[in-house]
């Protein structure tokens, strides 16, 4: 018997009562039973966004919502500050380019911070910047990167609207919209909700309707303004994926429950054993600022890491997700958000463990997994 | 206790070892065993689709595969011919004129066939139209249109392609992509194929190919080239919702199984039985051309339709669709695709007959019933 454990960032395990919310019969997507499901789904996403905002749901990946910031504010032309230090920041400059607008890119490089000053001093060189692109988490790296920072400096800029890709980061680091002038967030389903992937999530301050109202850049399926349209009855403009907004619904409540602070603290919890049992075991964090959503380790240089990956999965079920790109061989990235508990994040170290000692590689047994419970048992 | 049955034209009923595939614990979609499931999907996805040209799964709904349609073929500026004779026709006028395109727009009334010669003759005066957009079965007016006719008579013009909505129709109603030549053919998931709303299919022919990789309008999400780039490995360009791609695998295990043809035989069955049903009650068929997978069944004058669905909603249980745009209130839709069998046909035409009856208008009970088995038993 080999149980399966997902440690990858997105998709991640679903809970089972979740998993069962969408194996229930479906229901039609236009009838008052779904339109209040849908209505509970739309006001605790608010809460999850930390937004009074409106918060819309497209049947899509991730990528679907990051365009849809993109077309809804960009006309062609115009110019944006994008920056890019990994896979997603790289996806938002392909994004902005692709539908003719201008990007200025900034690249503090994959894992490092970025430099405050430096986007201050560009904002203030090009006054006709429409937007500033940011991640709150690159996957591609495990970096968080300081939006609450960012939204202060952007807010000295009332003609420039704040855009920020919380795919992998909303719900497992702090992310407040609204406190943090926020103007379009965008998420995803498969992440800290803790569900399949197939939605995704924007939301839109006042400032950015504006934007959005005079922006010419064509689009129909991302038209945002056909959602607030539909929204006003808690309806959507094209066929919602019904049994994947019945599990939000549900994996929603829970989090209510829970309260989101507490979902904060519980992924830092994990991401701090992770990364005190990797330094543990002589290994090094890939990231100058580490998030708590996913970490990137750095492998011993005499393993490849997709090996590794492809290793864990057959002989103990992890998933552990291997570099991409520049990084693809060189690390192995773990998340801590989805449906696992900190008994699961012992369990993935206690694999890394084993699975380096496979691998000839110097790392006493136990040493990685004594430092980790150390951290996650002290702290509760 | 209260049984649900949805007749709605999608969403519909899905079996229930589809629901328990997808409530199966999440995989990673990057993994061996995920790729297995996708690359048996794309497979079977061919037979259901007849044809040997790319197949693509596309997380989102209809809508963002017609788009799809659009965007990656036509370049800013060009001509298409669009067939529209209904909000599904209307939808794909408007997504060529969003992206700058001209639609010639024939237009033969909602419900009414279309006439070749006419088609014929605009295309001889406009040998620089690009493509023709049609409809498969128009689901706002339950009507099917001559594919294979329209196919035969676009082969005569080497630089147009022939562009087809089948989000309705196939896998209801007779469709032969490669024979018929149809170059581009748009589905959804919550249709003939049984499964919850959230993906959409497109095929693409060796001769669209040619026009795709031309086309100059902006596309990223919806951006074929890198489907098909990332379907060299049966590998998608961005997070794949997994539960739901393993719900279709299962569904189409099933279709394949049952074979196409005797699928299109079924739909055909209870299309015929619902037909003349109606007509034995008394009421008409919308269409001048009926389609075997919606039917849609005129009201009588006083009665409001949207009143009657509800109606039918919450003292049956049972879900059939009112009129849309100008058939608001005036018609009932009744789908007969999804997990629904021959006595559920029976079933609806006794809710019909049922609620007809407390709505004062004459009709026997029992009357459609009746001929509605005559219908369904002796073809068998």
């Amino acid at each position: 018997m080999m149980k399966k454990r997902l440690f990858t960032p997105g998709p991640i395990s679903v809970p089972e009562d979740v998993l069962l919310e969408m194996a229930k019969p479906i229901i039609h997507h236009r009838t008052p039973e779904f339109l209040e499901i849908a209505k509970q789904a739309i006001e605790d996403l608010k809460y999850f966004f930390q937004t009074k905002n409106d918060v819309f749901i497209i049947a899509g990946s991730g990528t679907a919502a990051m365009e849809a910031a993109v077309v809804n504010v960009l006309s062609p032309g115009e110019k944006a500050l994008v920056i890019s230090a990994g896979k997603f920041g790289e996806r938002f400059v392909e994004l902005v380019k692709t539908f003719g607008a201008e990007a200025i890119v900034i690249e503090p490089g994959w894992g490092n911070p970025v430099d405050l000053e430096n986007i201050k001093s560009v904002l203030k060189q090009n006054r006709d910047i429409k937007a500033v692109f940011a991640t709150l988490v690159e996957t591609s790296t495990g970096t968080s990167y300081d939006i609450e920072g960012l939204g202060k400096l952007v807010s000295d800029f009332p003609e420039t609207l704040l855009i920020v890709d919380g795919i992998s980061g909303l719900g497992a680091v702090e992310c407040k919209t609204d406190l943090w002038g926020i103007d379009i967030l965008v998420s995803g389903s498969q992440k800290a909700l803790s569900l399949p992937p197939g939605l995704s999530f924007i939301s839109i301050s006042e400032k950015a309707w504006e934007k959005i109202n005079n922006s010419s850049t064509p689009r129909y399926y991302l038209d945002l303004k056909k959602y607030k349209k539909a929204m006003e009855k808690f309806d959507f403009p094209f066929t919602m994926a019904v049994s994947l907004v019945c599990g939000l619904k549900k994996s929603l409540e829970k989090i209510k429950q829970q309260g989101i602070e507490n979902l904060w603290r519980m992924h830092r919890k994990r991401a701090m054993a992770v990364r005190g049992a990797a330094i543990a075991m002589g290994l090094e964090i890939f990231s100058k600022s580490p998030s708590d959503a996913v970490t990137a380790i750095v492998l011993p240089h005499t393993i490849d890491g997709e090996k590794f990956c492809s290793d864990m999965r057959k002989e103990f079920g992890m998933s552990v997700a291997g570099g991409q790109d520049k990084l693809k061989g060189r690390v192995i990235r773990i998340s801590h958000f989805g449906y696992q508990d900190d008994f699961d994040t012992i369990a993935v170290i206690a694999g890394i463990e084993v699975m380096l000692k496979k691998y000839k590689h110097q790392v006493e047994l136990g040493s990685g997994v004594k430092q980790a419970m150390k951290i996650l048992f002290s702290l509760q």
